[in-house]
This record gives structure tokens, sequence and C-alpha cells, in this order.
């Protein structure tokens, strides 16, 4: 008897690995995990029918507060950017991964499978993690390693009975959690067509928004989001409730060139209401707290971040030291940012903290002990190697 | 007879020097300088009546076109951003230097003055411009040498019947130029009072913008914007249409932090539609056609040249090897972007180009040449360090 | 007829290829081409006679030349490094495949064979360039393909008549260019095995080397060598001259943990005396003329040049933007530098360039030009934003 | 009565200050304070010998311990350098700084005075940790303040009754503590004059060393040195033995062309015995225990950590963050590293670690779970996007 976790969303793809791993890799036993994270509710649910319905022993795991507090929060303290792309899919899937090595931890299972294709990043995330975490696990990817084309996967669901959606849905090819959410597929990939009202659903389009400007009040402390409004919230309820606010107003839609991991271009767009409103707010604070040489080396710590979080390097060694580095600078990111949103616009217009290197006190620096002469030296002397370099210049 | 040439606005700073520089520097014979770089016609003629009121050898100087095509192109290339800031004024300072120097030359005179205090960042940008073009100069800084406060300066100007403008004007400090607007002062300075209205000269407020989303094309060669919805222009035209177009749609208003050079923090509020319009355009053309690597690493070399800008150091040798470094990307950045203004938000829909790295021809790369399960050692060696790692530390 | 073109070193791994390739692959035209990149005289006759005895068309390609004065020199601007590696054979690589490519064109094949391994860094290399040079290539590399063990590979080469070197000098494997020898293999693995004297063929044991220090002057223009000891010398035979004397004092024995392109550390010991000497004395010049801006940034050009040299990227854009960058500096790289070899060590004793941003005439700005008192202002500006964040902590 | 602590050397210098401060500053009430780095127990005991004949309340405070361990120590775990200094006196000013400060806390002052003159790099350093340590403080720079210079100095001293030391032993200026020691002035400043010599005190000249090489075996833990030959040693001594093995062997001399914080360059000896031994050893280890990824980061780590320690900027918050990375990546710089000195080269012959990311357990992975086949497709898309590009170069 064989059993194997796969790594399940409901969707095409996984529930084709199904049949695909009873018959072509002889488990008998599969056991099939869903891991919310934030996508709608029907999805989860579907995922429950259908693995009921395909007769895998099913486990759905609620991980929706630990992916809010401990990688959407520590995404908005690196200001978790690659390209543009707020990082979305690509912080969830260490995750999921990780759920799934401690089920199968529990169970006593050590083979795995997810429904990956072998052009995408997923792959790379899920595997890796999987590596990181299961002492020599056994990984199958279905879709990679039988390189099925859409149409023979199609065909192969029908003979085997798999459920396929209707065809009109799939236009677009969608993933979501709470931190975002990515539509890709058909005539979205040519970088030059306009993306359709159709494919946003988080938010609204900016001429049917509100008619009057929604301020918003974003509470920090030790770098991450603690209030709205002024309301104390959870990091769970704090991410949805920014998420409406901004998707009302229109703000967190995203249209980029990416690079994939193994070099092709796509297209994309995302919604990402409360990843715009958060991540803004977050910049905003930090420049006022942290000194101009802690933004600036931050800067290239947390692209270094980013990519590692897009290859899905989550417990890479290099991505924990850029982490202490930022949590000793996070320890002052403290204070309330206020932000207008309309239209699907989304403005700072305010901030404070107490550890503002702005302050009235200080300032009277600038204006009592300060003596401008003093500066003299400074400007003299400012570039000075190349004022010496002009004159060897124009000596030659 | 000595003879001085002071870089002269028409404000009061600038027009306070010219009794100083006569009184306390002993300089009889002044020529005051005015560089035209987009600021309101108004200013540059006020700048003239009040030299003939105070009785110096003036001279005007067109610098626009030099300033569009050799200065705010330069910074589209780079990307041009410091904290967020888009450099306008910081770029301008070093071609006003240029100038009087010019000038200078012409005349064969060696001392200089300037109106710029010792807390601010202009006196580092000027000066350096000065000592880099012209062999062994002087250098006169009265506001600075003399550490006048505002009050002491206006009862000096009164008593030298300088021009004092009426106060209520002077409320706010605006610094203009064709690339972008500075508004300082007053209650702007503390980093939380929500900016008013009547401080936005060029932008419309989102709520009075056209109810109709704008779209707009940008076309660019070598780096460069040359085209506006298909129209070729020149540098100075295209950067007035842009700006134009952005502002009637409410975009270009920027509320930051900024860290000056001596390293105070200050809350600066900028208008600069023409440059939020085309360097988000630029760099979105960059994202379609650079390598992921290219994308990476000028984002250090952007970086970079914007804290060198930022400083004026325009004839750093550094920021020439920068500027190598660019121009070797920009050869590929050549295409088109189409963005959607509406109500204060600018947004890329669509971007094509001859260079691009995504492209159909290729893209059957993804289809046939490409075999998925050629992917699965790529996988299995993603993080291998990392995977060792945990496996020793699974052994301790 | 199939014709290809086997890029042939003479070694057991490429000459194995030859009748796989006729075998196994079905091509019954093969082309050797041999490349002389510096490799002892005898490997290039002994790949000339076995390639004779093998029946293939062979071509023995000369580039020392071409390796050195554009190959070894773009490495020496880039002060070319990877971990302590001086990068021999890594930039050698492209250059070999860029004379099959150049073979190729000629003759109109459009197929290609190396003996590279697939655990190794020199498929990438070989294959990028190849793939970069000619449209739509035919590689193959029967090594990695077939995936045979090292005793597996000498049964195949007995049973088809393949000539086997004698074991005894197969400990070590060995790598040769004009830039640097490579040794591997055995014992040599261990990363705590001392180096045994015998590997070492370039450089003498320092307690054999000469009692008397040598001293040496290497003259630089536009930041390659052009001299030594005031001699003027072409590319080649300068690296030779070099090559001589450093060895000749015991000096470029490198010793080091490398972390190979697929993610594994190995150990390598290496000789690279012409490198060791040519690289110190141009770090060393360009520490006298280069501005301290400059030379940090550079560092950064440099690491990252080292790691696409490294990988083989030596026709990558980001690679060519680079060059720009280092072109730009290396202008004013001209000078000489003094040096003083001894036993092993290799010191640099003094070096001077009409570049220098030191010189009497300048450092007269110490003496008299600059007032002591005038720095007061830039020291307590000093870590300013620092201070003010202890004052915040003091009052907490 | 006025108070004031001076840090005090008992060199010319800050002899001088003792009348300067009583004469034109009016502190009637001098305390004197010498902090013991390590440097020559005679001039320890000439500063108290000079105090006491000055008339002044006088401190020597023993800090080698402290510095060896937190100093020092600190510096070995960033690799402690700019541009090939290893930051000796920059290191030592910071400390010296903080013991001031801590006597005049005990005794109630907020005044300080030192010798700095106002070209060189300690008056920043000095001054920065005054003013981070102490809420405003007054601190005097006598030397800078008078803008004496040499001549005017000892004329000044002589009148006095200042001690003045015999010429011959001043034709160079010499600082010294536990980590390395400066030799500057005179012809040394030229930087094309030979190294005489005489001028080096601590590592024999390599023509007078032993005979036969020396191994010697550095054991680390956490970062940090804990060993020598096996013998387990506390910071101090071990710092102590590794100066005294590599100055007999003559290891530790360095010549550079460095870039003072003002923009200056300038020629700089320094003998480094200790520092050369312990930082090579260190690199080594770190080389076979961090991912490729860890050492190229935090070679930017290392490298704006060697900034801010020339700046002195101890207690600047970007130093703590970039500490707070590095102790994260030192967990596991734990092991041995064999190194062999002979007549001034050090080589690393052998090193070990149970971190070791090279393992014969995990190279196992290298000869039985590795198909070589596998990496087919790494190989195909490397530096897929430079293929890209070559083939549309060739369309055009």
């Amino acid at each position: 008897m064989k059993n194997l976790i796969l790594i399940y969303s409901g969707g095409l793809d996984t529930s084709v690995c199904i049949p695909l791993l009873r018959e072509e890799y002889g488990y008998d036993q599969l056991i099939t995990v869903t891991v919310d994270m934030g996508q709608p509710r029907a999805d989860i649910q579907q995922a429950e029918e259908k693995a009921r319905a395909l007769g895998t022993e099913h486990y759905t795991v609620d991980a929706r507060r630990e992916f809010a507090a401990d990688y959407v929060f520590a995404a908005i303290r690196a200001n978790g950017d690659y390209e543009g792309y707020p990082l979305s899919t690509a912080i969830g899937r260490p995750l999921i991964a990780t759920c799934a090595a401690r089920v199968a931890e529990r169970l006593g299972v050590t083979a795995f499978a997810h429904g990956s294709t072998g052009k995408g990043n997923d792959q790379f995330r899920i595997e890796f993690t999987l590596r990181a975490l299961v002492p020599e696990p056994t990984i199958i990817a279905p879709m990679r390693e039988r390189n099925l084309t859409r149409r023979e996967e199609v065909e192969y669901a029908l003979a085997k009975g798999v459920p396929v959606a209707a065809t009109a849905e799939k236009i677009w090819s969608i993933d979501e959690n709470l931190w975002g959410r990515s539509i890709e597929g058909g005539r979205l990939e040519e970088p030059d067509y306009s993306p359709p009202e159709e494919i946003f659903q988080w938010t609204l389009p900016p001429d049917r928004c509100p008619d009057r400007p929604r301020e918003v009040t974003v509470g920090f402390q030790n770098g991450v989001p603690v209030s709205l409004d002024g309301e104390p919230l959870e990091p769970l309820p704090l991410i949805q409730a920014a998420h409406r606010i901004a998707g009302e107003n229109g703000v967190g839609r995203i249209d980029i060139i990416e690079d994939r991991m193994l070099g092709l271009k796509v297209r994309e767009n995302y919604e990402c209401p409360a990843a715009v409103l958060l991540l803004t707010a977050h910049r905003a604070l930090e420049a006022l707290v942290l000194t101009r040489d802690e933004l600036a080396f931050k800067r290239l710590v947390d692209q270094k971040w980013g990519e590692l979080a897009y290859a899905g390097l989550w417990l890479d060694p290099l991505k924990q030291a850029l982490e202490a580095f930022i949590a000793r600078t996070q320890e002052r990111v403290e204070g309330e940012v206020r932000l207008r949103l309309y239209r699907g616009s989304c403005q700072v217009i305010g901030r404070h903290s107490g550890w503002a290197l702005y302050s009235e006190a200080l300032s009277s620096f600038d204006d009592k002990t300060f003596d401008q002469r003093e500066t003299t030296g400074a400007v003299k002397t400012h570039g000075l190697q190349a004022q010496m370099l002009q004159a060897l210049r124009a000596r030659r």
C-alpha cells in the first residue's frame, strides 16, 4: 500500500493528478490537503466536494491566521516586492507546502505530489520547502513529468470522470489568497492588451468608486500594522479590513511585465488592495524614523528579500539573516500614517512617530544651535576628489 | 574695480545679496545672471526689473532646451529618483551654475555669489559645479556667511530699498523649473499636516479632473521619450505637453519625508506631473526589454545616480561611469507605453517594443521546444545549499 | 551524411566522445577543434595525433593572442575574481566555444558536441556561448547524456581503441591556459587535506625560491598592463613574462572553497602566477587614481562581472553594460606600480600616475588653502541622525 | 571653576593642549584620561609622568580586554576592512571616547577636549561618540581651532615647558593598539617611496624570518577565534599570541593608498600581524560554511560595515542592523582553519567544520542521487534572456 499527500486546490490540474497518481504511479491511498489562505469559501468547498467524489482522504487546513501574522507581516516589514509584484502567491506557496509537510508527519507519509507545471515558479517554491522540511521525500509533479498539453489534460479528465468546469469561466487563470489575486491567461498574456474591466473582482473601477475621498489611518508597531483608523486589529482582520477599504476606492490594480524564474518574461495582472495600502503606509513611516543610511541600505536588503521570497526560498539562511537586519530596523517603525484613497489613487498625507528623526525638540537644533557659517568647510570639500580630477583634466 | 557674478532669481534672498555684496564685500560692479529653466515668465521678468532697479548688469539665459535635452532626459534614463523625489530642483542647480560660469568666462570674471543659506542643499550643488568648472574661483554665499535670520533679512532689505513682496504671498517657499515644483515652509514642514489644496498650481484636484480617463501613449527611442500619442516632439515641447496632460488629470503630487544632505529630515511637497508620467512609462518599457539581471543591477546604478544627482555632483566621474552603464542598456529602450490617467492615478495598460524579450516568435520556445520534464533537475537543485543546511540542522 | 564539430582537448572525456558520437548518435563525419589557449605544447600535439588516429577532420586554432588581449585583459580591468578564483578556465570556455562556432560557420556545420559532464560549470559556459552565436544549434553532451561513471568510461575507451593514459598521471585532473592552472581530484577534494608540493608546476616552492627579493614594475595604460620593468610588451608576451617572474618567486598559489554553479561547494587549488601579480598591481593603481566613490561602486560592478564571467555569460548584455562602466573608469588607470616578490609573497611598494588624485600640486591644498577650523561644522553634523536617535533613546 | 576631560595620549599634540586649555579656554581643572588599548607600556607611563608634571588629575583606563572582545572581535566577524586597511585605529577611537565619557559621568563633567587636527579622521570618530553618549557636551579641539602649524606648536610647547621629544624620533608619526600599528609622515607620504625597513617593529623582515614554515591552526566559534593550535584562549591573549606568531614570520605588512573622510588620498603603511592572520582564517572558514548567496550578500554588508567603522560610527543604528545580519550568519562559523606562514606569506592549507556545506555524507548526493541528465534543462535555459536578445540582434 502506497500512500501520498497531494497538495490540492480543487482545480483541474490537481484533480487530474488523482487518477494519474493512481494509475500511472501506483499510489492507491491518496491524501488530499487543501490549505485555506483566504481564497474564496466556494473554492475550498469545491475542493472538499471533488475530493469526496474522487475518493481521497481529505484535509482542509485553515492557515489564514498564520499566513497573515508570519508571512504577510514579514513581507510588510521587508516592503515585500519583486519587480512591482507584492509577492502574494509567492509567499503563500511555502506555507502550503509546510502545512502539507505537517499533515505528512502526523500521518507518517513521505511522498508528495503537486499540480505545478514545468514552466512556472510554483514547482520551485513547493519542492524546495518540502525538501527542506522532510528528510529525503519523494516528490512527484505529474503535470511536469507527463508534459501534457491543455487539450490532452481535458481529454484525460473527461475520460477519467474528473469534473471539468465550463470553458467560459476558464478564460482567465486565477490564483487568490488574502494578500492578492493574480489573473493570467488568454489575451492578457499579450503585453500590449489593455486589461478588460471584467478581470477585476476585488477593486471597484475608479469611475464607479465613491465620490468622496476616503481618509484612512494605519497604525504600526514594530514594523507591522496594528490598527486601522485607530481601532486595534489582529493581523487577519486588519488585512481583511484594509482589503475592503482599498478595494472600494479602486486601489490595488497592478499591471506589470515580470521575469519568471526560468527566465521567461510574462505579463501579469494583479489585484492587491490590502498590499498597496499597507505597503504604501509602511514605506512612508520608515522614511520618517530610519536614518538616510538605513533607508538606502535597507533598499538592497529588501530587494534581495524580494528575490528570495519570489523564488520560494522562505527557509533559506540568507533570508533569515536579512530578516535579522530588518527586525533591528523595525523596532522603531512605530506610529501612524494617514492616507487619502480616491478613485484608484492612494496618497500619503501625513505621518507621525515617537521615533521620528524629525521633531520640534530636535529641529530647534536647526534654529539655535546651528551656525550656518560652520557649513562652509563641508561645502568646500564636497566632491573634493572630483574637483581635483577636473583640475587634472584642465591641465591636459 | 571688483566685479562678480551673482546667480540671481529675483527673490528676496538673492536681491538682498546685491547691497550686501556692495557694502560688506566691496564688489562695486555686480553682474546678475538669471537662468530660465522653465519657471513662470513673470519670475524672469521680475528678476530683470529688480536687477534694473538695483543697478546691476543683467543677463537672462534661456537654458530650457539644454535643461530638457541634457538634464531631464538624463534623469529619465536613470529613472531619476531620490527617496521618492524626482530631483527637479536638484538637477537644475548644476546647469544654473554652468550658465553662470559660461557668462563669467565670456566676461573674464572669476568671482561668484549665490543666495543659498547654510542649511540647505543648493550651496553644495552650486559651489561644487563652480569649483569644477572655474579654476580657483572666489565664491561668496552672503546669506550663509552673515547667518541672517529671516527678520534681519527683511529689515536689511527695507533699509536698503530692496523690494519686499507682500507677506501673504510668502507663506510658502516655492521653487519651479520645467521638471517640477517644490512647496515648502510654514505648517507644511510638520510631517503630519495635510497639504492644503491651495499649494498646488500645476495639478487639478482629483475631484475636479475630467470625468473620463485620459489614455496617453508615450514613445521612446534610446531611453528617452520622443513622441506623445504618436506625435513626434522635441524634448522641451514634449515635457511641456506631458506636464499639461498629467496635470489636467491630477497626476504628479508627491508628499514625502526627505533626508537633506546635512542629515536633517524635512517634509517636502512636490508637483511633478511630467516626471510622474514619463518616469512611469520609462520604467514600464525597461521591464519589457531589459533582462532580469539588467533590471536588478540597474536598480543599484539608478539609486547611486539619484544620490549623486541629489548632491549636485553632476560632473562627478562616478556619475559619468554610471551613465556609461545606463547608456548601454538604453540602446534597446525603444517602443511605446500606453497609460491611463484618471483623477490622480496613472496606470500602465500596455507596452510594446521591437526589443521586447517577450514576443510571439520567441514564446514558441515556450510551447514547442520546451520539454517540461527537463526542468526537473533545476527544481531539485534549487536552494541546494539551503537544503544541505537543513539536513545538518536536523541532525543536531 | 551527418557532420558535427566536437570541441576537443585530446583528453579521455573528449576522446571517448568520438566513438560515442559515431555509434550512438550516428554522426559519421566528425570535425575536431582544439583551441590553443596557452596550454602545454604537448597537449596540443597529443590532441592532433589522437584526432589523426581516430580519424577525424581536425583543426587547431591558435587563440592565444585573442585570449590575452580580449579576455584576460578584460578580466584585469574588472579585477576579475570569483570567491578568490581569478577565473582562468571560466573566461577561456567562451572563447573556445566561439572558435568552434567560427569553424562551424566556415564549414556550414550547425551541430556541436563537448565533453563536459553534468555536474560542472563548463557545460553552462560552452552551451550558452554556442546558443548565443549559432542560430538553433544542435548541441550534444555525450558524457552528461550517457551519465557514465569513470570506470564505465575507461572500459568503453579500451573497447573502442581510444588511447587511455597511464593511471599514475591521472591522480589529478588538470586544466591549463595562460591565465591559470587548476588542479582537482583525489584527496585534494577534501577541504582539510594540505595540498602536496607535487601538484604545483608553475610556481617554485617558497623555500626553493631565489634568496633575494625580486622587484618588478608593471606599467598600465587604459586599465591594462603595457610594460614590465619599463619594457613595452604586447599582451601575450607580457602575460608570459609576468607568469615567469611570479612563478620563480613562488607567487600565485591559491587554495579555496568555491561554489559551483549548481550549488556544490568544491575545494579548488589553482596556480595563477601572472594573475596574482597583475591583478595586485592593477588594484593598487586604481586606488591611486579612482575616487573613493568610484572604488566603492566599482567593487559591486566587479563582483557582478566576476559572477557573470564565472557563469560563462560572456555575451550577456549585463556584462556589456558593466564593461561600459568599467571602460569609463579605466581611462585614467595609467601609470606604474612597483612590487616586491619574495618566496611566495607579493607586496606593493610604490605607485605613481599622472591621474593620481594625490599629487604635490594638489596637496598644497592640504597646507595652504585648508583652514582646519572650517571642518568644525562637518564634524558636528557627522552622524547627525544617529545623534538624534541617541537623544530619543536617552529620553525613553 | 571649570573642569574638562582631555583625552590624553602623552604625545606632543595632546600635551600642548594642556596649557592651551588653561590659558586660552579658561579651564583651570583639567582631567587627563589615557586609555590602554595595547599600545607600548612605555607610552602609558610617559603619559602618566607628563600628566603629573603638567599637574592634571590623571586616569589610566585599561580597556584592552573590552577592546579585544567587543571591538576587535566584532571586526573579525565583519571581515573588518576599509580599502585594504584592517581598521585598527579606526575601531579604537570610539572606545577611547567611550572610556572618557564614562569617567566624565562618574566625575560629573560634561566638557571634553581632544588633540585631533582638522584634517584627519579622528576628530569625526571621537566627537561623534561623545555626542552620542553625553547629552549636550562641550567639545573642544584646540589643535583644529587654533589651526597651528607644526612649528608654531613646538614653539608654544617649549615656551610653556611642555616636554618635546628629540626630533630624531619624530620622523614618523605612529599610532598603535593591539589590532595594528600605523606609520605615517615624512617621505612615507609619497605614494612611490618604498617603505624603509626601519619603520617596521612588529614584523620581522621576510629575509630574517625562520627558515621553516610555521603552520598554525585557528579555531573559531560563533564567528570569533577561540583557540590557537588547539589551545583555548581568551580574546586578549589570543590576539597577542596571533600577533607574535604572524610577526615572527613577517606577516602583516600593508601598504596602501587610502581615502580619508574629507576626501584626501593618503599613502598609509600598517603593521597588522594578528589582523592579517585572523581575518585570513575567518574568511576561509566562512567560505566553507556559508551559502554562496550568503557570501555574496555579506560582502556588501561587510563593505558597508567597514565604511561605518572607518567613519567612527560605532553607535550608528545602521551598524547595529548590519551586525544583526552578521550575527545570524556567524552562528555557523565554527571549526578550524590551518594556515602556513613563511617569510611574509600566509596561505590557507586546510579547513573543517561541523557546519561545512561540503561533507562526505552530502557529497554522496554527488555520486548516487545525482543523475547528470537532469541538468540538461538548466543548461538550456542558462542565460535564456541573453539568448533571446542575441536572436533579436541577429534578425536586425
